[in-house]
């Protein structure tokens, strides 16, 4: 239990777990042979014996990953099981096993499969994410709320137009990981040295071949030691956990006791202290991220892979991939989670709103003022008004000053007060973002 | 000097040189000022103005980043030097500079122009690498070399087929550069909250012409505190760094003593051995790349900014891209020198591959005899010839075999043993990939 | 300028600069010829001018690190220029310039030489914040203030502990300092290989008396290809830099305008909303900590120095140090200046405290309760009390129900509402704190 | 599987399995208990049921870490169950569970004793490897080969040096080790807010107590957010990959086929190429690195604990350490059996010392010409004379170049070629360093 569970899900323990292993391994092969059968390369009935065995149970097939301590990968031990079962159906199709490729072109390839499973369950589930903050966004497009610059009260916004800027986030990073699924998730087949001589001159063919039989690209050449593909994958993958956790946290920060804007709907008590309501769902991206990151680092500074295959570089993908997915799953699931049944309090957005008692209408009034006068001068006043309400009444101040009356119409001072344009421009801004919102 | 000249050029020298940053900041203002009045934002004198003074020479604008210290950021002491600037010439114009702006917008915009500085840059360079490798890869389609496999002999390729793989990973990242260029790398507007409250309702009208006159992609929102652009053009930086480490890896490799199959055409002394031919280009690539790989997990796990604009966060991308930017323009530019004038010791290649002395026909003579005898046994037999040679002497133990004699004619062994296959195949490989790789 | 001065320091600029890196090489050779004159490996005479040139201007010596770009590293180029020099003095002497070592003992003592005044100015930075913060402690050892666990408020503590543990947290980092720039900040002398074979025997003995006089330590043996002090140096920054970015990090949520219970002296304005208040020390170290990190991961991923000197491996450490330095100065340069000035808001630290009317005594009152009666009984007593008050005015609750009454006594159930416990606590271990954090 | 069984060892799946993890959470409560028992703060039957309690099967147990992904952490559903056993036994019991304490205090703690048990193992393993080495230091002490700066030939060695070097930096390894499991690995013990009210005036005594109990350090006071230990540690573990990493590393460049001086006992096979001998043990550490390494980043990086308890980088550490320990205990294990079975071909690394023919004088022989004639000049004539014999057969050129015969005796003349005085001295530092090599 390396990763405890709060950090998995069960899809991705059953996509990394030795059975699905094991399939992806078998399905290559079977894909191989039955590309190599087509073109001639290898005899029919030897393709069909192959295919057939991949698609049954393999005996013993459990212990590939412990013999792969000392085979030193678990294609070889996986083959060797491959072959003496194919050998029990017919021994002369066994000379067709894996015929002229080679371990990494296996393993390379099912590492890829398992990518796109998972591409798919981050879709479907970001789906729902993005749904619901759709909903979020047209819903609250005009309840008013504070933005924050720097962890200070900035000026007024509504929540509909943060939820929206989320789900723009979520519509993006689905985009960016289609991208990745349809042109980076691509089959391996190179042979021993990437010229893949011994199915000359249908090397191609055959690789296209499987490629399209196991739902991956083709990507035209062999990439086993040209490793961007396994960066720009990955890297979409920390765009996706860099979403979530931009969401969680910014609702960590408004379920602070001192903000108390949003809650889970289910928060986590503590050991000792029966008042707490504790975030647990927005935990789970938050602690991911760092993570996620730097195994985004293990692949960028792996990409310098030797020669014709690397000691070492390869292998740090085996164990850098499996754990970036899960976390990744995690922290899609648990923000789907905590989304989906978010305590919003409008309330306390407002208090928040009015806490500076008008002060977020100092920009606005400096910019109104300043058609009348010099942009020096209008800056002179507000800031004269805001050491006299010492932060604490601006509003009342600035109706109270006969300068400001001076220049601007009662109605102006109160739509300003009342910050009429920024609410009406974030109410405006967030119906827009609805739209483009992808939840289908 | 925190990054010594030879991990620089004197480009990144000069993109991140106050000048050009403030030539960068003036241009947003202006482009800004433009737009603005276009849309009747602001009265047309002023912008003229604005625009005015943003292309020629600011006073005391040196200072502006040494005042960041205390003013937090540069945009600050910029803008103040700008409005004393517009002042002098036209004090009704001070009220329209930077309007309905923030500092955020100027200061990832201007981020993002010299990204795309860099990213022109970088394809001129990498298209002259292509140019070489191409070139490489068709001159040296046929010239035989071994490849390597876990730093193990494998079997026979040609350096053709090396270079042409190592070109097309460079079409590859300009690929992603290029796409990186046109989608990724866009204008930052949002005003302080996002909304573009005071451009209402031109806000996306003017994001549209500010990024087209900047050169920049209309993101169509504000992406203030979304990052994941920033992560996917850093990743593109790292599949750059990542190409150039490779290939220098290799040659590294090919330039051991005891290898000797390229050398660098003006290689290092040594302080102290007179013999010695050190590499010298080789050596910036590889040592970027670890840098450059936790430079993009610090902007992954810089991506959670809090609310509308992260304190920390944020400014952790400013100290981060110049860096990454910088090692990524010195690692072309040097992989770029050192392919021109790379030495290819063709005869040293040849030694190599003779070297265990027909050994690494070892796999297609297996493959050539399963069509004989069972595979198992043509395993076998080829395993007893592996030891009977003692790795000394294949190729003789292979001819005088009495049972590869019965089962293979003279012509098919020499064949074998010549490695003719695999060469032909490799050198065919290489031809189509040369025809791939973009050198233009 | 890859680095804005907002994240440097003058004393890390002059420590990096040109300069003071020559300077420092000019050192190394000096301490060498005259460590090796003693033992008699060398001629006095020469050790005399060689001593005298490298204390020394050197002319064109500038050049030095633009040279390095073709020679591969800047010995080589420093070398020459300090021997065409010695060699205008006495011809004789050039024999013995840099006798029996080699570039890497050069650059790598060089750096040591750096690290040992960076430890140096920092330890006294670090100093004067620790300070400042036991003044804090004691100051405010009574000082209410909420302490808060997942964000969520959690039970009373005082001001005083809090600084009190920033305190203890500094001079723990001043005690791992010292000890690397002891231990771990070591001399490199082994020569072109590691065995000073040109000195032997006496080797050892001038390794120990450069190391003294360059007031490094004596490793006792050659590390030129053992790179783990160079990690746990850099992990002691981290760790001040860790410390730093806690500080601020806490700061930067207490300045939250919702929160504002501290506040920066002098706080940054903003270039459009005149209220706003902005940190700006605080952002330094925050903004530094996941670059510092990554550098820290840098230099771990880079200990695999390949043989006898790696290729890439070592470089990266020049360009990493630097950096990473640079920032940990900054970081503490900054806190120092943010503590030292922190405006201290105690009445809002008691209304954060009252602002869940008595709520935070609910661990407390279940404790007590617990004497009387069972521990289950009594926590869903205390829960009904939540419920009943809705976290509205527990206190009130609780004085007026019955069955506390019962079992408590008045004076009992006021002590337990006034925090009474847990603020004499939390007192008490800031008194205790303050005398531990070292400020000498 | 995230992790596969080649990066495992059965070790570290005990440690972080379900059964041990809650055996330490146990461990915790009992020791808190009994400590609080001791000095009057619970009554001794209470905390005598706790402890057999603890010492004992808790039923249910094992749904611990699932429940925890709703509870936020595992503490708490860990405590629901010990209460409910310790309630069917005394329930007046209850109320003395888990007495004053929080979950961090349990989840913290509980991590300490894990890395000590592994500290601890880590030793034991690394005592073998170190014993190994001095072997192989002794053993080869005279043993000659060529050193490799920037991976070309530099100058004599011998193997022995090579070990000594090896074992020394795991010598020091172990040494930083016994530090932070002295130092460092401590128990927390703060409760709720870091004062451990509850427990006044005892909680120090009590800290200290429960620290003896569990082999724990007593840090002084409470570490909740103040997280540089688990840094120090970390680093220390990741000093200790690099250090089986830089063997490892050096093995796999003198595996390769056109070195060859090494070779693992048994080495793996390929999939496809019968001839290959594929490095195996190696792999582990060179593939682990630098995921250990971006772990340590993650960890130095997520130092910023918000308040007294951080949501997200406290829970960042729980699935970074599992990982990061499993890792290290891996690639010590196998780096143990690579080196205990290491195959060492003492001619062929004659045979590339060689190589070179005689090359590798130059250094010495312009040092010793030096001491004759300008150095200028000796080096000039040195270069002359590897140009004649172009790099083919320096040892004749010399040999029969009147100048040199002038200046020095044939016998010096062949001492040198005979690379007498560095094999010498590599000897006399293998044979010192083999008596610092601890192997106890």
């Amino acid at each position: 239990m390396l990763i405890e569970p709060q950090f998995r899900t069960k899809f991705a323990d059953a996509v990394w777990g030795t059975m699905e292993r094991l399939s992806r391994m078998a399905a290559f092969e079977s894909a191989l042979a039955s590309a190599q059968a087509k073109v001639g390369l290898i005899p029919r009935s030897a393709a069909k014996t192959i295919t057939q065995i991949c698609n049954g149970p393999l005996p013993k097939a459990s212990n590939v990953y412990e013999e792969a301590i000392v085979a030193g990968n678990p294609a070889i031990p996986f083959l060797k099981i491959l072959t003496v079962s194919v050998n029990a159906k017919d021994s002369g199709a066994t000379a067709y096993v894996h015929f002229g490729s080679t371990s990494q072109d296996l393993i390379d390839s099912a590492h890829m499969m398992a990518l796109t499973k998972i591409a798919d369950a981050l879709d479907a589930s970001l789906q729902q994410v993005a749904s619901e903050l759709r909903r979020l966004t047209t819903t609250h497009a005009e309840t008013p709320m504070v933005s924050r610059t720097l962890l200070q009260q900035a000026t007024p916004i509504t929540f509909g137009l943060k939820a929206g800027l989320w789900g723009t986030a979520i519509t993006q990073a689905r985009q960016q990981l289609k991208v990745a699924r349809i042109n980076d998730m691509a089959v391996q087949l190179g042979g021993s040295n990437g010229a893949l001589s011994a199915m000359a001159p249908h090397g191609p063919k055959v690789r296209a071949d499987v490629a399209a039989q196991l739902g991956l690209a083709d990507p035209g050449y062999c990439w086993h030691t040209l490793r961007s593909r396994v960066l720009t994958i990955s890297a979409v993958l920390a765009v996706v956990v860099g979403v979530t956790a931009k969401i969680a946290g910014d609702c960590l920060l408004m379920m602070q006791t001192e903000v108390g804007e949003v809650q889970e709907s289910f928060p986590g008590e503590s050991s000792a202290m029966p008042h707490k309501k504790n975030p647990v769902h927005a935990l789970v991206p938050v602690a991911a991220l760092p993570l996620v990151a730097t195994h985004l680092a293990t692949l960028a500074g792996s990409q310098m892979h030797a020669h014709e295959r690397a000691p070492g570089s390869w292998h740090t993908e085996w164990i850098t991939l499996p754990v970036l997915t899960c976390l990744t799953l995690a922290s899609v699931e648990r923000v789907k989670e905590m989304i989906s049944g978010l305590k919003i309090n409008i309330p306390q957005m407002r208090a928040n709103l009015a806490l500076t008692r008008g002060t977020l209408a100092a920009e606005e009034l400096v910019t109104t003022l300043a058609a009348g006068i010099a942009r020096d001068e209008a800056h002179n006043l507000v800031d004269d008004l805001l050491k006299q309400s010492q932060n604490n009444n601006f509003s009342e101040t600035v109706r109270s000053n006969s300068k400001v009356s001076e220049l601007l119409t009662k109605e102006k001072i109160a739509e300003i007060l009342g910050y009429k344009q920024t609410l009406t421009a974030a109410a405006r801004e967030a119906q827009r973002l609805a739209k483009t919102i992808n939840d289908v």
